[in-house]
């Protein structure tokens, strides 16, 4: 759970708390702050929480593409947000946001919508 | 994205098409599916989703302790699974739960209720 930290504009006491993945990264899931639908989920270092938390937009970091992604940045689908908390261990991010249009690059409304898997019970 | 996958009794088909971080996990999102709370994020291997498909429980594989563990197991705080859905890069869970009594350990009723951090925009 910890692995060398990239220098970050993070207030480092936040930073400290902060426990990581293998690879740096905290996983963020983005949820509709009034309807409660779970939107996304994203990836998170440090620099990514800092510009989440004062920017008043969610930024992640792509892992595919290995580089900061501010959400909606190109496709107009902004997050705008509303609340960021960390979970009980500091190693889940939760943000409240007004997600703009949809949340999916596929044109759904949240990342969820497409693929309910069978339950055999 | 790829790694080494223990044999599981998950489906091939669904096996192939999950994408697993480094380590072998897939993030799993916990919600209530009547209120819509996000209750807590856990990791789920293939096995553990097999068994969170097959026996209505939630089954996570815990990082800490690198055992499964099925949620309530001990506290009784059972999670019961409503619905499982894959987002749409097959490299994250949600699962719909009814949760009994608290989901966190510390009694709070998610994981997410007490470290809300301060926005600076």
């Amino acid at each position: 759970m910890t692995s060398s930290v990239p220098a970050s504009s993070l207030d480092p006491t936040l930073a400290a708390r902060l426990r990581r993945s293998a690879d740096g990264l905290v996983p963020a899931i983005a949820q509709q702050y009034d309807t409660g639908e779970v939107l996304m989920l994203g990836w998170m270092d440090d620099e990514a929480l800092h510009r989440t938390l004062t920017t008043g937009r969610c930024t992640y970091w792509s892992r595919s593409r290995q580089e900061y992604w501010v959400k909606g940045g190109t496709s107009g689908h902004v997050q705008h947000v509303k609340s960021v908390a960390l979970d009980c261990d500091a190693d889940a991010i939760l943000v409240k946001v007004d997600q703009v249009g949809a949340a999916c690059h596929t044109g759904d409304r949240t990342c969820f919508d497409a693929d309910v898997l069978p339950l055999d019970q």
